[in-house]
């Protein structure tokens, strides 16, 4: 496809038509995706996770500085699954830094919620891979919040960074429970605030309480993204995991574990098309009604619809 | 089936039995809950999420004894997605009134996450039929946070209350706008804390700016639960909102749209399934060691796995 070979020989223009394509579930999108696949896997995607107002973009403007500073180039997705019913993009208003916009090096783009569950994951997902492909060396990934939207979609990273910041009160540390043992890197940011220290601390005891058997302890580093203090230091254990994984040949594992999840994505998506396509939509509006008048239950309904598929 | 006669003649224990079936992924319990499905569909279910420390169980405790006081069966399910990778159950470890506890007509269950997206929801949706076969004519769903597993999960709820409470400040308020669209009732729980006035008013700032095509403005209701202060007032909101949703034609159209979902819910489980059963998990690690030395891209894969499935 032109679309692809213009995509592999550096052409911004067409990295955006394709993921618009990639967001719009054009059905061009996935031949495109398919031929761009052989020239994925090299780059390391980052995913960025944490509260609102802990300063996640600020963060990522700044590390890119620093791989930019390195020679490397860098793709930046903003995904917000704030909100599942309105398809509001909060991110995509935001100005970024100008040193970073304006880096013809530096690729961005802002996502909404699909509004359907899992779908945010997959589309990250795809516009990873074309971002990949176009060649950008590092990918991060930055998502607003910590529901289980968010933690599917910065699971798509190969180095995940959970953004906490002081003074967030209690109600806040029960939501995230449940994110901490995804983090590989942990950061305090604003740690100019008072209660720095205490929130290290906290996230610390918490981390105590989690096993490591992958041979990793996330390390928790206090910036002031801002600025820009002890982003140098976040940008070294970035690195440090990178080559943990490597040599620990994790990331072979998590490479295999990831393309797993997303067969299986890829399948579910492409079997709910099929059915779609292979009933009208009377047939199913008919089967609906005679569940409502409880002359059929969904189980045996869903075993009816089910039949010629798995004969025919 | 005589679990299933049992459930239908009263029996407690076939209840708490035939759910952990459902919880466990059973097979015996999809025939169970067919078998159950002329018998369902009369009971009123209402979904109760907000923050962690909102006071969401000591309300669902407080509306209990209001439609006791009635002589209306209750049935509570506690549901808690807070962790999805640690399984962990925190509403289960909690102690309810005893008043509602010792109650031989309320029946309560807490549920953990299941661990996979989606799910949870479904498992509630099966957990609800069980108590409405049962004859509960009132059935509590309550959740902790506002992430899109809760917000799925009070969707399965006729009517859904959000509760608030006074000084959780603006992160919060970020992170809940997604759900005030599916709100019918508001509560401002604690309602005795400085700041409970501005939370009304804020509240119904968001809410003004929503609008309401099927006729009914959700209410916003000051309560303090621990003390029963206006829980009767939020029990007639509850009323009028049932009465609203059968008057208006509401309730058959949102029945109709929940057992579209579940259907579709259904099959893609089934179907799921099904391709477990058909493929050996050897030839599915093949095609995702070739996906990874790039010989095959995933959509390809899946349309390779799926082409005798079509077929045969």
């Amino acid at each position: 496809m032109e679309i692809v070979s213009r995509v592999l020989s550096g052409d911004r223009r067409a990295v955006a038509k394709l993921i618009t394509m990639v967001e719009s579930f054009d059905p061009r999108a996935e031949r495109a995706l398919s031929e761009l696949f052989p020239s994925t896997g090299n780059a390391h995607v980052i995913g960025i996770t944490g509260p609102p107002g802990s300063g996640k973009s600020t963060l990522v403007d700044k590390l890119t500085l620093r791989f930019r500073d390195q020679g490397k180039s860098v793709g930046i997705i903003a995904v917000d699954p704030t909100s599942p019913f309105t398809g509001g993009a909060l991110l995509g208003d935001r100005i970024r830094m100008n040193e970073v916009a304006l880096d013809k090096e530096v690729f961005i783009r802002s996502m909404g919620t699909r509004g359907h569950l899992g779908g945010l994951a997959t589309t990250t997902r795809d516009v990873i891979k074309v971002l990949d492909a176009f060649g950008k060396d590092v990918i991060l990934v930055e998502t607003v919040g910590a529901g289980q939207s968010e933690v599917e979609v910065v699971k798509t990273a190969h180095t995940i960074i959970i953004t906490e910041v002081p003074g967030l009160g209690d109600d806040i540390q029960t939501i995230k429970a449940g994110i901490l043992e995804i983090g590989d890197i942990f950061v305090v940011n604003k740690a100019d605030r008072e209660g720095a220290d205490n929130t290290a601390r906290e996230l610390e005891t918490m981390l105590s309480m989690n096993r490591y058997e992958n041979g990793w302890k996330p390390p928790i580093v206090k910036t002031v993204a801002k600025e820009g203090k002890n982003v140098g230091e976040l940008k070294e254990h970035i690195d440090s995991h990178l080559k943990h994984l490597k040599k620990s040949g994790e990331l072979k594992k998590l490479r295999k574990e990831k393309t797993r999840e997303e067969l299986f994505d890829i399948l579910r998506e492409n079997i709910e098309l099929y059915i779609k396509d292979h009933m009208c939509e009377k047939r199913i509006d008919d089967i609906i009604e005679k569940i409502m008048r409880c002359e059929m239950d969904p189980y045996t309904a869903s075993e009816k619809i089910l039949e010629p598929i798995k004969k025919d």
